[in-house]
């Protein structure tokens, strides 16, 4: 009998991966934290288990690896702001009213009425946290704040949407102030702000703490940025490790920067990284910027190892655009999703080419989702609001379309099938700027486009193209859409599957197009300080948007420690205030 | 003290992977054995581990990530014969004098004179087998029996250079004998023989063991063909246990079959599986026979853990070239290697773009290779021989030019260096046929082209390119080519580094021009049978060489079962003799 207690007690030491025995602290189906990790313009092929050969994304690779690697993920939207609508409400960006990519200075945002995911868990007392890029509206009522999270560190756009800062890396550090000597060079330069309003000149870094908001730094400090998200998500994490959590983190990187226009960065490239990763990586620039981003993801999930919440824990990693081809080497790459038949390499960002939409991606959840396992079942960013709603518990809002469909049998199960029988990709085959509408949808192994155009930053060189017929494509055997079915003008005669496909299809464009309702953006009247030429994130009005770092030891320790009685006592805190709100935090 | 054995005891079965206690046979590093994996017109981007979508290679993909990836394997050519010329001797193929590939009737091989890896390893007592496509002549004298290997079963060239056959795979089974009305059939076709030779109408399949030579089957049953191959490669590993062996596994999958022109073969697609593996995965015909590949190699690899050899076996795995792009659906994919600057899609096979030469590929040796590694290193398949040299212990010989370098350290070692500062790719640049001279040329993370076209099945489409400058690409930071650094005309003015490397391989490529030696392969008299129209493999030139298959359960338990004492006793056993020589096995 005490040999049988010896056997028991030293399977349980020798069959945990630690040492330590650590135990879930919940039932890990009982309302499972959610850590989603977003990265910006980063394409299928860039990362190393989707076999880019220079790319040193180790800890990506093994949480890939030790989850189920999701093939066929497409993103909601090919470019920025509208895939993060989609994401954010599990509906199809024009719904929302995002249709476009918001300005710097916009009066737009993601409209209150949406639900986000992060209402939602809110509604089954989750603790919501975002890190990194917003880019849904950066007027102060359109910040997570008002959107369902408790927290927020980060731009509130892409950081090519102004200037940023950064430290020399080499001995002799230039100044990390920007405020003196370079700061007046600024100001006798030509360039105008943008709709008369300087908060377009330098990036903000904005924290927010239930509904108090914070300017932290303006311009930002680039190299010193992954640092700031590094220590927000990780004790984001530890403070609300006894309690379901939610933390989105859509990393400002690998997004290209303004490059040239950004008078402080002194790098060649218009990729950023701290000094520990600047030249690390064969890959350059881009490869230093996405180590920095696999660094963070690791430390991430070590701290939910160390906690002892990796069985409480899902994690979901994709991308919310195929890459920024025209950006030269600071650009992604969409690896095998080429689009060869276009003829223009230019199938990335901002088109429905696959390479636009289809994106690298992953599930991990020790005990739940089955080590090296893969999918490609057809899941949509729009998946993950039902997904995590079905997850936490939380019943789907009343009364609105949701066109995400619950991934979660697909994530769980080994044979768990897609809910997508069309999956229509809105667009913007007329050239960018918001007219937009059904561009491709994909049905079974085939994508039919109704258009065709090239990515942001290309569209001048190819106009869009229609055809008489949807150019027809197998992507489950022609991934790189290199070989038509149907070339646009002629039916396929020979192939009477693709036949009724097609059929199929126009009946559920015509369908889709007769019943979808765009949504429209309800105008929000200026807020205290809001008005012409102050709609912009300024930390200071009379600097011209320029003003010192706040972030020091005791404002780092300080995050998340606002007592909760205070928390929702202030609603709308204003970010033009001159003291940018140093009372507040 | 009863207690603490037993915890000895459960501490060594818990912690070994089999429940069964699996010592090494030797010393790992004393004579491993070698497993060498040559995929045939596989690409970059066609594996689980390299990013395909829809591909399912569980058992490549597990290894792969159990081992070492190397992302910067170059094949020695991007055709088949003369890149399996310089796999087998190290050296650059117009060296051996291979200079295109081999036909069906062809007089010429793999000059005897050049010394295979398998020759190599018999100096110091390897057993060697080769089974699959050998395709460096399939005259007897050029067979693998006379270059080192002891046994081989397989097609001697490709699997489009004549007809197999098929094995219906629906309740109603075909005839498996194609003797009688369908061979009556093909005889009214007016296609004519090859060269007057009717070897090129049917698929063999050869057997050799020492040198008694058999065809098997004729026309071969390419339904069955992989369950074939499994039963020899395990049945070597099993035969073989107790000694250093070396096991070369060319498989004659992923090539396309000659298709339309296959009389026997229903399928409507140029590829092959067994039945089993039929329309079993998302990807079609392709997939299906790349999953069959996976089918061998995980079977491969479960005998090798069941008979305790994984310690004692380094795993190679790659392909010949890249993948054949105008085979539509049936061709493979470079993933991420697309060329894109070349403008059109045939950067594959014989094309010396990345897409022709750069080759999915992988180390696996478990004890000595950190599993979960990858390196970027520039590797090519001319480095399999000095690197197997070193690890059995075998000098290299004397008075020939290797053109590979030994790459043990980059496998065994966290930074093991490349040791080629100019690694040349000849190529075809004015068109296929043997028109052979240095293409391009990667130096550190350069890529220079001196000359480009298209792959096999497109040059007509596309002339040859030539430039005054190299063309050249940072094939580390862009390794799609779609960002010329110089593009041919003018020398990159802004950019010392890259002008500074045009340099250096400018004084390279004229070295190498001066000073390289092509082979010319001394011509064989015809041996006994041979002659016009009859230098192809024929089982029976009177029933114009269509037999009755000998592989039965006798014939394949037999196999390796020739005494010791019979072995190399008859030297030039003839393929062609009409009784397809059942007495010599």
């Amino acid at each position: 009998m005490n040999q049988l207690k010896t056997f028991l007690l030293l399977l349980a030491v020798l069959t945990s991966t630690k040492t330590r025995v650590v135990k879930a602290l919940r039932d890990p189906l009982d309302r499972p934290n959610f850590v989603l990790f977003f990265v910006d313009d980063l394409g299928y092929g860039d990362l190393g288990f989707t076999g880019h050969p220079t790319t040193s994304t180790p800890n990506i690779d093994k949480l890939a690896w030790n989850g189920k690697t999701l093939t066929t993920w497409y993103s909601g939207c090919s470019v920025c702001s509208c895939s993060r609508a989609a994401l954010m409400t599990g509906r199809q960006y024009p719904r929302t009213g995002i249709r476009e990519v918001l300005g710097v200075v916009d009066t737009l945002g993601l409209p209150l009425e949406e639900v986000t995911i992060a209402e939602q868990l809110k509604k089954v007392n989750y603790t919501t946290g975002i890190v990194g890029k917003w880019h849904l509206g950066q007027r102060l009522a359109y910040l997570p704040s008002n959107q369902g999270f408790d927290y927020y560190l980060g731009i509130p756009y892409s950081d090519d949407m102004g200037n940023g800062k950064e430290t020399s890396c080499s001995g002799d550090r230039k100044s990390e102030d920007p405020q003196t000597e370079e700061q007046d060079k600024m100001k006798g330069k030509p360039r105008p702000p943008r709709d008369n309003d300087y908060a377009a000149w330098y990036l903000p870094l904005v924290y927010q703490e239930h509904n108090r908001t914070r300017i932290v730094e303006q311009p930002l400090d680039l190299t010193k940025l992954a640092q700031k998200y590094n220590h927000f998500a990780t004790k984001f994490i530890e403070d609300n490790k006894d309690d379901p959590f939610f933390l989105y983190f859509p990393f400002s990187h690998v997004h290209t920067t303004s490059g040239n226009n950004n008078k402080w960065n002194s790098m060649p490239n218009k990729q950023y990284a701290s000094c520990s990763f600047q030249n690390r990586t064969k890959r350059g620039a881009f490869g230093d910027a996405l180590a920095e981003v696999d660094w963070m993801i690791g430390n991430v999930y070590e701290t939910l190892q160390c906690l002892g919440l990796e069985e409480n824990t899902i994690i979901l990693f994709t991308s919310d655009n195929g890459p920024w081809t025209p950006q030269h080497y600071d650009g992604g790459s969409y690896g095998i999703f080429s689009g060869e038949y276009a003829g223009y390499p230019w199938t990335g960002k901002a088109s429905t080419w696959e390479g636009g939409i289809r994106m690298p991606a992953f599930a991990h959840w020790k005990g739940q989702i089955e080590p090296f396992s893969r999918t490609s079942q057809t899941i949509s960013s729009m998946d993950v609001f039902p997904t995590f709603s079905h997850l936490a518990g939380v019943p789907l809002p009343d009364g609105i379309v949701l066109d995400g469909r619950d991934m979660a049998d697909i994530l769980l199960q080994e044979n768990g099938q897609s809910k997508h029988d069309f999956l229509f990709f809105y667009g913007f085959c007329n050239g960018y700027w918001p007219r937009t509408g059904v561009a491709a949808v994909r049905h079974g192994p085939y994508k039919a486009h109704f258009c065709t155009s090239p990515g942001l930053g290309a569209y001048e060189r190819t106009p869009t193209k229609y055809d008489k017929y949807p150019l027809l494509f197998n992507v489950e055997e022609d991934p790189s859409e290199t070989f038509p079915i149907c070339d646009g003008n002629t039916l396929p005669e020979n192939d009477p599957d693709a036949r009724a496909a097609i059929e199929r299809i126009l009946r559920a464009y015509a369908m889709e197009k007769a019943t979808f309702e765009y949504g429209k953006i309800p105008p929000l009247p200026p807020g205290p300080g809001e008005g012409k030429g102050h709609y912009g994130v300024c930390c200071n009005r009379s600097t011209n948007c320029s003003c010192e770092s706040l972030w020091d030891d005791n404002f780092q320790s300080r995050l998340f420690n606002v007592g909760s009685a205070e928390h929702h006592a202030r609603y709308h805190e204003h970010l033009g205030e001159e003291n940018h709100m140093k009372d507040t935090v």
